[in-house]
């Protein structure tokens, strides 16, 4: 039995807080007052590095900069610098990653580009369970490419396993389930894929930010993540796209933008794309959300993952084994797995009422999410979330529970949410 | 002979200035002290709206209301709600504009749609002199196509009236010319194609905000276009797509996100349209970049595009007048048409020194651009530019041309320019 698998419901917040090596940045982030924010895998929230970094872009580089700030405030290469700045957070060497569209584009981008790589080869495979863009994403490739298709573990067979085989040309594969918070095993699907000639594409939205990762290491071929979730990026932030250096001679994908060229500013007639990462750049890039980003990864400069990694944990479970103890008896389930090793960093509860129930809470400073059709979704974030925060959200779901809070009507009118 | 055809040159700039009806308009705008700003063809500065409203995005909506604010601040909708507040500056009806992604990626995705809605035709009509992302996205989109064939006026043939047959599924065509100003006659050029049977993609990067346009009345059937330009959205700020709204129904493009789909928040496996113009959209926008444009746009709602026309025209010709009169015999030769029906507002002089002289007028503070490999290029934009700022940068550019500044060595250094 290791230490992971007792019960921490018994510990003392305060204790665990006090023990907190991380606790110091918590200083960095602008948490509003009386909010418990477990929403962090939705949307990161603002950090005063990243507020700067906006603030300068907008009053000095734009306003005062005008047309120049393209040079002299080194716009034009933000995207490959940020990537490059990213890179070492998903264990990459410099010069495979770049920050630019969204996620659902970049999915677009390296799915033509591992199709391309792959003659002869025309299925995607991917999770039933999957974040649904990728799904989408996927049939739009598979709409533009005759003959590829695509299957689904969780519908055309229960496992990766069953699925892969010699005519599976790319593996799409989420790091860290949306839902269930399930962490796979990089190394593992990674190399399976591979001894069947797949290549792999990581979706590194819900674990980027959230614990360590080691694209290359594992091999892996290419990957896409956000930036404003546990990145902090700001709301709709850019996307970042990972392509194995060893790839990099062969890539070749259809969103063709000036952006993407060789020699962009020769205004030539013909499309040439450009060596390396950048030829997965397109058109003009929001430099404002772009700028608040990088101001964001300030921030990231001196965090030790593997601290960040060992807190999370521990939030995650401390959650897990006060909901258990506190709030027995109500009907929660839990789907998020009980063992490290297959954990991200949210915990999932399944609840009949889970639509109400997040609201009351939401309504009472614990911002969490919703997600269809019946769970209660919470992100820790080791930055800014401390054990004391973990300790109180769970005692006003208990009383929301308790006191059937979520029954006022005011909760069960249904927005769209993200 | 109308009035436009005389010459300007001799008339007093502070006359013209006080008899300017738009002159209220300059004090919105941020113009750094010194700097004559003839570059918002490629950037417009910034505004006090466009500033306050990416300040509220940023500390108001990110950092005090963060993931609530999709809901309670509108930034789920900001895509349509934004692209409804830019129709009636390009002529269009309501809900047929949407702010999203980039003009590269927006014309991919109404590449694809015509295409779709033309079975049997699978060629694309351009134009050899276009803007080049617009051909380089043509190429990504023949290339995921079987049977897609890219033809350019200025290279296969003299004009779009050969080019045009009952082939041509859709002609992409620029509204003006970026080089050289050239306005191209949208009901003209559009009833061509429409009589071929053809769809007409317009590309209004460089007149959207700088003069009226018709594109319902026109019966435009899609278009694309900057809000970074003549908008004053700010650096890289989203693109908006137009589509007609009797193509709706027909509407499909494969760039399929989660963004566009019907029901975004049930979470589907398969991908389902949304109908309207919200299929156009992929994933999650930049909303700082889209908050700053949304400010930037309070500026447009008390503006006269008939008389921001006239002063358009009247500043173009102003500069280009009093090049010819006053920098004849440096080698200058104006590219840009006089008459006015033909020009957008810009000028471009073509001379072999074009590069340093236009470090040179920039070291100077007269900001324009140059594009390669000879061009000197000016944009005048009514709302912040005066008959002074013309006079005084003509008179610069002549001491510039007549001391041969342009010699100094710092000026030759060639960085990238956008």
């Amino acid at each position: 039995m290791t230490i992971e698998s007792r019960s921490m419901a018994a510990l003392d917040p305060a204790d665990l807080d006090a023990r907190d090596a991380l606790a110091f940045h918590r200083e960095r982030y602008i948490i509003p007052q009386g909010v418990i924010y477990l929403d962090g895998n939705s949307l990161g929230p603002a950090s005063h590095a990243a507020l700067t970094g906006l603030e300068t872009a907008a009053k000095e580089e734009w306003a005062e900069g005008l047309i120049r700030s393209w040079n002299t405030a080194g716009w034009f290469d933000l995207s490959l610098a940020t990537g490059n700045r990213i890179a070492p957070l998903i264990g990459a060497a410099a010069g495979q990653v770049v920050v630019c569209d969204t996620v659902t584009l970049n999915l677009y981008k390296v799915l033509h580009a591992a199709l391309a790589m792959q003659a002869g080869r025309r299925v995607i495979v991917a999770e039933a369970g999957s974040f649904p863009t990728d799904l989408y994403i996927a049939e739009g490739v598979a709409s533009t490419l005759p003959g590829v298709t695509i299957r689904l573990v969780g519908r055309d067979a229960d496992t990766f396993e069953e699925l892969i085989d010699e005519q599976t040309a790319v593996v799409l594969i989420n790091h860290v389930d949306y839902r269930t918070g399930l962490l796979q095993d990089m190394a593992r699907v990674t190399a399976r894929a591979h001894k069947a000639g797949a290549l792999v594409v990581w979706d590194l939205c819900h674990s980027a930010g959230a614990l360590p990762i080691a694209l290359d290491e594992c091999k892996a071929d290419f990957a896409v993540g956000c930036t404003y979730k546990y990145l902090n990026g700001g709301p709709g932030a850019q996307a970042f796209v990972y392509a194995a250096g060893r790839h990099h001679d062969k890539l070749k994908q259809p969103l063709s933008g000036w952006w993407g060229h060789a020699r962009p500013f020769e205004f030539e007639t013909s499309y040439a794309p450009s060596p390396g990462m950048r030829m997965f750049l397109t058109g003009t890039q929001g430099i404002l959300s772009l700028r608040a980003l990088a101001g964001a990864l300030d921030n990231w400069k001196d965090v030790d993952l593997q601290a960040l990694r060992h807190k999370s944990l521990q939030l995650t479970q401390y959650f897990m084994d006060l909901v258990a103890e506190q709030c027995a008896g109500f009907g929660l389930e839990c789907i998020t797995p009980r063992q490290d090793k297959l954990r991200g960093s949210q915990v999932s509860l399944r609840f009949e009422h889970a639509y109400p129930a997040m609201q009351a809470l939401i309504a009472r400073g614990v911002i969490g999410d919703f997600r269809a059709p019946d769970i209660m979704r919470f992100g820790f974030t080791p930055l800014y979330i401390g054990f004391a925060d973990v300790s109180r959200a769970v005692a006003i779901l208990k009383d929301i529970l308790q006191t059937e809070a979520w029954k006022d009507p005011a909760f069960s009118t249904r927005a769209s949410v993200t």
